[in-house]
């Protein structure tokens, strides 16, 4: 008998027919043997109609009642599977943040997982139960309703998967699994087999939309293997597990591409000890998280230095004023927004062992006549800033050049035997 | 200063144009230095869109997830409401039910309120805050969602002024207070200024919509004065409030009509002890409530009586095969359903001293033709079943026959000084 964690998202969940599917499959894994927890999501379109309510309001709404308003979706997601679960001869029961003790900050729109108490889930399946979690949601300290942000659900059941020692965690989406790039402007993507936390991490930073960032973080920390796959068939899709250190493996896993990112300039700012961090500092008090950092070399003349960085284009509204000021206040001589750039990136854990990776990827794009605009890099991964106009064609032309379009050994080969 | 407790019901709240009125009337009220608790409904629609896709899932689905379902609409709305008074610069926190900590029973889609604590809401204005409190539901002890029956924001509003020691609680709806009868049916029906918490409880158990039963309940049993009125003007609707025990008043009040009601006939039943009482005891079991009851006077030949009497048309589902199956082991001969019914009645605080009144409402209805089909009074009311094609013309003939249409001396005459 194995403890099964299912994730079903807002498209697996969109009527009430995708919820029998739901139901059915769920029922089935349950009729297999196995114990069975599934997060929901919000009916697809049903987050954004809330939203939109919110902002007929106000343009900014207060953050904390966001939460009280979107976290509705994903509670009567999971009223109607449990109701359709029943109606179909099983058992079943409804389970909400505060319900299972989703513990976070007080972040509100964007909070963390605190801790979870993995016991409500546990009676509830012992008890030949399907529990039915509300996803995206928790608690704060306050007793306040909290939601993880976007793509929260599938936070929620790798934390309920961790918090309960479930043996998987599968995350029902609306593709078949983790590929090499989007297919949609790539058609030589291949559905990757076996992923390592590590570059799932890394695609899911950088824009590859079929995992939660904090969701891989937190399987990764808590070693709980992540299985991405449709609801819609029967076909295994993508494992996401822990790197197997003995074997080959192949350089570049994944093109990734994120144009959700603008850049921003602030110009001649003094160059003193201090003068940057207080910039950011301010930013972070805000919670806005930065990504790319460049700064140039001093200069002579006014001992001046540009600083360059990137924030999420949906956050510029809010910090666009306190970047401003801040700069003002600093002495820097102006600020320039740049909404007009997407970051590539491509991700491997082979590109710690071979050298060339860098400059590879640097002659592909000057190949096609592609400006960089700014780079950063980590162990496994790099990514250059360019003109939004060429991201397809960078895409395309990193996929072909590191040969994803071809069958490879997979970066991490199934466990033996 | 006072504190004011103000329910807006689903009408007030049914979009957000509606609700920018109930900010600024919340916002009004706390300016004129008054702490103020706002008690929303859904907006209006969203229940019925909520159960009707419960009802998609199955005929009879889980109580428990319905509430956990249906709960989400009052959710909603006490998050944008909280929103749209920040959002014009007030002070506001929503608060659900079980912030709120009101516990309930665990009877689901019908629970009764067992404790409210008042702290949660009493801290809140104490800070400046509009306390935005989403209506009808609670939690029971184990921290369920349940919800308190249709109209159920009523009762959370009174229960919650009795909690906190309000003043006054302000029921919101979109009609401007209590009428003599239906104005819809009976174009001479009055408003009433001021009505007894007993006038308006045997008003309410009759049919008349304007305030749940349990609220009136609630009021009267903590003495909480209410103010039903409409958000729509700032003209005052209808006191509920004490009797004034040293005052002359009109002999009926109202006249009130229900078409809800089913009849049911269990035909020539044993006449044994404890027959009736088994009968009676399953639908008790399955939380159904009887009204009328009537026993016929035992046959001299078997020894058998007929039972009839009434229950709720949207409880009939469910308890009809109860009582087929229940009759029959009682050695009842058939059992008759009958849907076309309606029950009119008259109330009065009057009627406990002057005799005649049955008598007169016999009168008024043979004058029409209209025959009656059961009799229940009690201290203050008088209802007879009749043929439910007859429902218009006896609401009629009963508040012309008894001068309600005529200016009267109020039931309950306004306070001194």
């Amino acid at each position: 008998m194995a403890l099964v964690v299912q994730k079903y998202g807002g498209t697996s969940v969109a009527n009430l027919d995708c919820m029998k599917n739901v139901a059915q499959r769920a029922m089935k894994t349950q009729a297999e043997g196995n114990q069975v927890v599934i997060i929901v999501s919000a009916m697809a379109g049903e987050t954004n109609r809330l939203l939109g309510l919110a902002h007929e309001v106000h343009a900014t709404p207060s953050r904390r009642e966001l939460d009280v308003l979107a976290s509705t979706g994903e509670q009567v997601s999971a009223a109607l599977v449990a109701m359709t679960i029943k109606a179909l001869g099983g058992k079943a029961r409804s389970l909400l943040g505060g319900q299972v003790r989703i513990h976070t900050d007080a972040a509100f729109t964007k909070a963390r997982i605190r801790t979870i108490e993995g016991s409500k889930v546990k009676e509830t399946v012992a008890a030949g139960e399907i529990a039915v979690v509300a996803g995206f949601q928790g608690i704060d300290s306050e007793g306040n309703i909290t939601t993880l942000g976007r793509g929260g659900s599938d936070t929620t059941a790798v934390a309920i998967a961790a918090a309960i020692g479930a043996d998987v965690c599968e995350i029902y989406t609306d593709v078949d699994g983790v590929y090499t790039t989007d297919p949609n402007i790539c058609r030589s993507a291949r559905k990757i087999d076996r992923i390592s936390y590590e570059e799932m991490l890394e695609l899911a930073s950088l824009g590859a939309k079929v995992l939660q960032i904090r969701s891989v973080e937190m399987a990764m920390k808590y070693k709980v293997p992540v299985h991405v796959r449709t609801s819609f068939s029967e076909l295994p899709g993508t494992m996401v597990v822990e790197e197997q250190a003995d074997l080959e493996r192949i350089v570049v896993a994944g093109v990734a591409y994120d144009k959700n990112e603008a850049k921003v300039q602030v110009i001649r700012v003094p160059d003193r000890p201090g003068v940057v961090a207080s910039l950011f500092g301010e930013l972070a008090q805000q919670n806005i998280s930065v990504d790319m950092i460049i700064q140039s070399p001093s200069r002579e003349g006014d001992k001046s230095t540009d600083v360059t960085f990137t924030v999420p284009k949906s956050e510029l509204a809010r910090c666009q004023d306190t970047i401003r000021k801040t700069a003002e206040e600093l002495g820097a001589a102006s600020v320039e927004f740049d909404l007009d750039i997407v970051k590539v990136s491509i991700v491997g854990l082979g590109m710690r062992s071979h050298a060339g990776v860098a400059a590879k990827m640097f002659q592909l794009l000057a190949k096609e006549g592609i400006n960089i605009h700014g780079i950063t890099t980590s162990e496994i991964k790099l990514s250059c800033i360019i003109e939004s106009k060429y991201a397809e064609l960078a895409v395309r032309a990193l996929h072909e050049g590191f040969e994803l379009d071809k069958a490879q050994a997979p970066s991490v080969p199934p466990p033996k035997g």
